[in-house]
């Protein structure tokens, strides 16, 4: 019988506590042991809830606390998980969280101070959610040398981005309905500015790639900017657009890596054009694997349960052993944006075609019937910095997205 | 340093070799060791190639080694693969293998061999090529109860169907195609019979529940019934035709599986309707996690070997300690396929209009132009049995496929 305790009792932890009830027999059998959960810190009371009787609103009291072998964390924030966590870990417990502003901020460090001690850090669910991404990375992909990570990791705007493609609404009427149903908080700015996938790049790059990326670093575009005529071109062009975060080694040499979250356009080849609605899916390209891909609930109560509680099985079974994790200190060299080529989806208005053909070539035209003030087309690969001083010169410019491959 | 040994140097194997060079220093790292061939067992010369330095021929010479701390069994089949395996295992030694016959059918007997050995018995590379699915699958969904597992399982029969959906190609010719390719071997039959997909369903399905399920009790029906006239309807349905190994749980008591390999029609929502080509995807449903897939490239030489490599790589992480695997040699309680509840898509001659009617209710009728003389409907959801008994009295049945949910 191992003893744990679960921080934080809103929609992940009370999640935790449910799988851990409903699947007690087939999770004892995975573990070895029987689990129990011995409290559960939250600053509120529960009057009603079972949990009342094993809710502690003291860290300390878990904390000094020999038993409790194996801390969930399932608060969010990094105040007080960080210090939390850290003290849980010097005291010799192992740590399981969902918490992606914690991992992308301290990973290292606590990935560092768990080895130290013999314990383990693990974080399956703080990108994902219930999709298995982190520990096959970790243990799987071991043979490769992964060139690429690209993931939808944000289910809140994959669903409005959906939504717009489908039903042609706009980005305000999708963002309203996402509000009514849930899916995206009052202040959608964490989703729709881009930073929740831009913490999980940050990750899954840091662990793709043995060097940390430091999410602060990572250029971010929101999907603010996207509107229903973008749309009205991705149908005619038989398109998607998406918001991609992603991390890839650049051509040449030295050795650098592009990290990005920005939304992009992708033909109906990309191994992540059908991934839809809430729904996330990760792209790894290894050097001898090729493209793999993982697909499922990216956010959710239970999915996001599942994968903390897969983590709690690991811990169980490795109570003693740390698990090789490979996110060094160093910082991953990360290639001057300026630098990076792409390619780029540009709408203008009708009367710019003589001056984008001096400024970008001959490239094709695309209309669509139902804007016939304007035109798009696609650049040839340039560096951004090209793009952008060409695109400055465009009076008419009404948007841009990169194309992804 | 760690020394190897790789039985078998075909495909496969060559290819092991290959990728242990090309990435010898990430995998050095990810392993905490380096990791050097000693031999290389295979009847056959390779004058010319490096490898024949550290050929031999005789299994004793690679058993006897202490030196020798894992093997890789690549050659296929099951004799002598079985013998050298077990005794490989007897002697302390590692086993990684690609071998989906010898996993299939000695599976539970060579883990529990591994298990008092306190060594490990590791096929990652057995089911889906590159795609990392046995390990997660033992390591990753450890907090659910599977209830489904689902997968596009061979490449070949896939190329084939994806082949006869884009250009409604006839069987007879994309067959011919696909041995042109090397896709198909020149007796294609371990494909599109379905029995290379029933030996990876079998060992998946054994994982997903931890009871065994014997590869000879699966109901295994290829794709060679599958023609053009087949693929007119899908086109004018927007479904398509895939061949699925599948293992479900059925409703109600007692608890029982249905497995079974055949061709199936799925609409668009599916998570596998996008597996297109050589591609193999496997869906897993948990009933806390809800559906995952895994994607990627299910065989080739550099993606398979990647999968094996991998192994080497936990195996070298796992010298003396045993990996927890779930697949007890108790046989899982399989249904019998009669009582199974299916929905049918059937082809029939116009004719049998009104005896449809009277034998299957009031069906929606589907037509396509190309076909005048026929039409095609979809039942309600039904037994084997029952299908069996009301398709046996029309004279004029063209054809049947399962439909896929």
């Amino acid at each position: 019988m191992i003893q744990i305790a679960v921080l934080g009792y809103g929609t992940i932890g009370s999640g935790v506590v449910e799988v851990l009830k409903t699947n007690y027999d087939s999770i004892a059998k995975r573990s070895g042991q029987e689990i129990q959960v011995k409290y559960v810190l939250d600053l509120r009371e529960f009057p009603g809830d079972p949990i009342q009787k094993i809710l502690v609103h003291d860290f300390t009291t878990i904390l000094h606390d020999p038993d409790v072998e194996v801390i969930v964390e399932t608060m969010g924030g990094t105040n007080p998980a960080y210090t939390f966590v850290k003290q849980a870990l010097e005291a010799g417990k192992s740590v399981c969280t969902s918490n992606k502003e914690l991992v992308a901020k301290y990973g290292p460090e606590l990935l560092e101070i768990a080895r130290l001690h013999n314990r383990n850090f693990l974080f399956e669910a703080s990108v994902g959610g219930g999709i298995p991404i982190i520990r096959p990375l970790n243990q799987c992909l071991t043979a490769d040398e992964i060139y690429e990570i690209t993931g939808i990791l944000n289910g809140t705007t994959n669903y409005m981005l959906t939504k717009m493609a489908k039903e042609g609404a706009s980005f305000d009427a999708v963002l309203k309905e996402a509000q009514a149903l849930g899916y995206a908080e009052r202040n959608p700015s964490a989703d729709v500015d881009g930073f929740d996938a831009c913490r999980k790049i940050a990750i899954l790059a840091s662990l793709a790639f043995g060097e940390n990326v430091n999410y602060e670093d990572i250029y971010t575009e929101g999907i603010t900017k996207i509107t229903d005529r973008d749309f009205l071109y991705a149908k005619a062009m038989g398109t998607a657009i998406k918001l991609f975060g992603t991390c890839r080694k650049t051509e040449g040499e030295p050795e650098q890596f592009f990290a990005s979250v920005c939304p992009v356009m992708i033909g109906n080849d990309h191994p992540l054009f059908g991934v839809e609605g809430v729904l996330n899916g990760i792209l790894v390209r290894g050097n001898v694997i090729g493209d793999v891909m993982f697909y499922g609930s990216g956010a959710g109560k239970l999915p996001t349960a599942s994968a903390v509680v897969a983590d709690v099985v690991d811990a169980v079974k490795h109570l003693n052993t740390n698990i090789m994790t490979f996110w060094s200190s160093k910082p991953l060299s990360l290639a001057d944006i300026e630098k990076v080529q792409n390619q780029f989806f540009v709408r203008v208005k009708k009367y710019e075609a003589d001056h984008v053909q001096s400024l970008f070539g001959n490239v094709a035209k695309i209309t669509v019937p139902e804007l016939p003030e304007e035109f798009a087309f696609v650049t040839e690969p340039m560096t951004e910095e090209a793009f952008a001083n060409a695109a400055g010169q465009l009076d008419g410019l009404l948007g841009r997205i990169r194309i992804g491959h």
